[in-house]
């Protein structure tokens, strides 16, 4: 099964996509740049779903549904927001079918035609805003702390599953605020969730700093986010955390009277993260023999597969594959059982590794008779024999060890891909050789960044929170800058 | 706060409409026809979603995720289907707007037309069965048991909110099988899910059974259902199971080899559930006060009310209410504790009442000193003073006692709304007169349904599984007749 996957050092972008297929995670549809998730990568989504859910309700944030389509007048309220997102998007032109003339199939009927275009939202700051000037009239209707599970629809010309795809699935948190301090700190708040997932579950060290002005999102004030970096070297940005300030509010007059009785315009915040993050997941841990799988995000932690000839060895063996099976999933550990007749072990084994199970379990008649058990672990492709007895605890700790392994590879990765630099030849020959992240000195104008950007294709990624204040001067025009920023080639 | 709301028996559609805006539960959107399913609202579908996704994965089923659009071409592909769905829905014709030539606002780009037209999924068997094809070679493949949570679209004229509206959610199995038993067992072993669910968490009774082939699904061989009894005496159909026959295989092509070798066309189900069932929950069990929730659905099953005077009084009142809140939270209670100061108890009691918490507890100084607590019952709006000790036991076991009793209460209802007629002239009294369902012998024609239907409004909402053998008359045409089916006028 593992046959035929494109090594990483021959074709990094061809490995991915083979990758996603024959881990069978995801699909391109009949439908231009809609991909098909299929179970075994929406499990992955579901796990992230959960997990980050609840942390966004214990931050305190309740879920809401906000309609699928937006009025195309909305967008043109917010003037910078039209410009980053109403272009390139699905429009709802008509509301019925009608038999073709030719009595070949259906045709739209002209007669139903809508008064005002629908869009099918790209993200739902305008028509979230527009209900909260409803929902908001005085100081003690804030905060108001949504967050919304949805689809949304950006019709991309160069789509890849996962990574950038026409519809996708995210959540979307939309927070409204009395004052501007209270929403920073929101902003700030959940691109710290954010983080903590990405190193905590994913197994993926991110950098969080705030975006330059050229990359904020559409009607933002600031952008916080994450950025991550790939095995290829190139970084992506994994999620991002979008103060507002008074636009949404102003655009759509959503006003509030103060505890002092004057009246103000709302803060805002917003903040998503998507099944990009699945493509994260994947390009960061993954290797030449299929998926690497965190075990706080594997569907299956731990699969365990009976070796046996024949009716009498099938029966002894499945009896004990059994019982560890039970004790396992007492522990509350995802595990499966794979006694299926029709596949032989080897074929089970090469499906579990390029599926990223982190633990397999092999028992035969020879371990029945000497109580042991083969444990295998998919991050470091070692495999040794145990005892039977205590093989849970030990199944327990490994994953834990096998969770701190993954990121600590990852982590060593982006050490030795971190460079810094202080002229722009070397920037330059960094970012073609070595490729990864490269810190350097940037003089703050958007005409530096612009000619960085045209020249080597690296964008700054973020002006990283804890970068250390160091006097120094821009890698292009040599003005003098305070502190260095975080470039890369990103996805 | 309660204040307002039309009585049931004045005017039940406005009652319904003032409750579901008065309870915080939804609201019409700007957008025609679509919904906001409000923070409390969407806590009750998280919790049904919850329930039932653990039911559908527990008898087997796995969830993926199929796109938002769909081919118009492929609606064609299965003749009644594209009569059923593909007329009413939303169709997207181009992917671009650009500025307008007048500077105000965004148009449509012309140059941005779609080659062919997308449909917003009004249900997704044909893009379902369009992927299956590639999944499924060989009996090996099957069963294939996949369920989608998912948003839909269809173009309805009258809107009403969760009941009727052009957007709502939904989850949608569609299964793939090897035999026609085999499918047929997997359609009657989820509309059984369904009926569990439906009395055993809604505390709805409902009544099972098959459609008439004028009442089923666009492209289905069986559709069998849940039928309810909501307040007013008109059915709500809450639930169905649809045996598709080899009709979608055959429109999409979907073969596979048997044990034998032999090629034939794959077995189908399609089964959903939507948003609605949030309608029939309001309807079927609220009263003229507010809503009235079965705890096993209810966002919060307990609320704690604090009463007191002052610093002092409100110390040790807040400090006995954390006390007792910790303990039902610990027990795995949905409990809050509402100790707001801009608000009065008197203003919270009808807000949790609107909001149908089942069990309020309120507790005062007099109660610190006596060691009391007061506890009512939402549905039966009475209440008592009852010792701090125990009271979490006791609490506990009322929220049971609730659970059972409102569906006791729904049965009752429908036991006396349950009518058995032999004659046309009774059945258009009964069905005038004192609504509900209605027993009658039926020759099994369509002719005879259609002019019920027409002459009364009353369709037949099934004709239910265990309905006994017992030969008798069409009530209109007088031919004969082996089993009465079950009449009413619907949602």
């Amino acid at each position: 099964m593992s046959k035929g996957l494109t090594k990483r050092s021959e074709n990094y972008s061809q490995w991915y996509n083979e990758l996603v297929v024959k881990a069978d995670l995801a699909e391109t549809s009949s439908v231009r740049g809609c991909m098909v998730i299929k179970p075994y990568g929406y499990a992955i989504w579901e796990k992230m779903r959960d997990i980050l859910d609840k942390k966004f309700k214990d931050t305190g944030h309740v879920n809401a549904y906000f309609p699928l389509f937006i009025p195309k007048s909305f967008f043109s309220k917010e003037a910078s927001h039209v410009e980053g997102f109403a272009k390139e998007c699905a429009v709802v032109t008509h509301y019925r079918l009608k038999n073709s003339p030719d009595g070949k199939g259906v045709v739209v009927d002209e007669d139903a035609r809508l008064e005002e275009e629908l869009i099918v939202r790209p993200t739902s700051e305008t028509i979230i805003w527009n209900t909260y000037r409803n929902w908001i009239q005085s100081y003690r209707d804030l905060p108001l702390l949504i967050n919304q599970w949805a689809n949304v629809v950006r019709w991309e010309m160069r789509t890849r599953l996962f990574l950038r795809t026409a519809e996708f699935l995210w959540q979307e948190g939309h927070t409204a605020h009395a004052t501007k301090e209270e929403a920073l700190e929101e902003t700030l708040k959940m691109v710290n969730v954010y983080s903590d997932f990405a190193q905590n579950y994913m197994a993926v060290p991110v950098i969080i700093g705030a975006k330059t002005e050229s990359e904020r999102f559409a009607g933002a004030l600031e952008t916080f986010c994450i950025e991550a970096l790939m095995q290829d070297g190139k970084a992506l940005q994994a999620g991002t955390s979008h103060f507002l300030g008074q636009n949404f509010a102003k655009a759509f007059d959503v006003k509030f009277t103060g505890q002092d009785g004057s009246l103000d315009y709302v803060w805002a915040t917003s903040w998503g993260v998507s099944t990009r993050l699945i493509g994260a997941l994947i390009m960061a841990h993954s290797d030449d023999n299929g998926l690497v799988l965190p075990p706080k995000l594997a569907p299956i932690e731990v699969v365990i597969v009976p070796i046996y000839k024949g009716k009498d060895q099938s029966e002894t063996v499945n009896a004990k594959a059994r019982e560890i099976y039970q004790q396992l999933k007492a522990k509350g550990i995802a595990v499966k059982l794979d006694d299926r007749d029709n596949q032989t072990p080897g074929w089970k084994f090469a499906e579990y590794e390029m599926k990223g199970v982190p633990v397999r379990l092999a028992l035969g008649p020879r371990d029945i008779e000497n109580g042991t058990i083969e444990i295998a672990r998919r991050d470091t492709l070692t495999k040794e024999s145990a005892s039977q007895e205590g093989v849970v605890d030990k199944v327990e700790k490994l994953l834990a060890e096998i969770q701190d392994n993954i990121y600590k590879k990852a982590m060593d990765f982006r050490s030795t891909h971190m460079h810094t630099v202080d002229t722009y030849d070397e920037f330059k020959k960094v970012i073609e050789q070595k490729a990864g992240f490269v810190w350097a000195h940037w003089d703050g104008t958007k005409e530096t960044e612009e000619r960085i950007k045209n020249e080597t294709k690296a964008t700054i990624r973020c002006m990283p929170f804890d970068a250390p204040e160091e006097p120094g001067r821009c890698i292009v025009t040599g003005n003098p800058s305070q502190k260095r920023v975080l470039f890369a080639v990103a996805y």
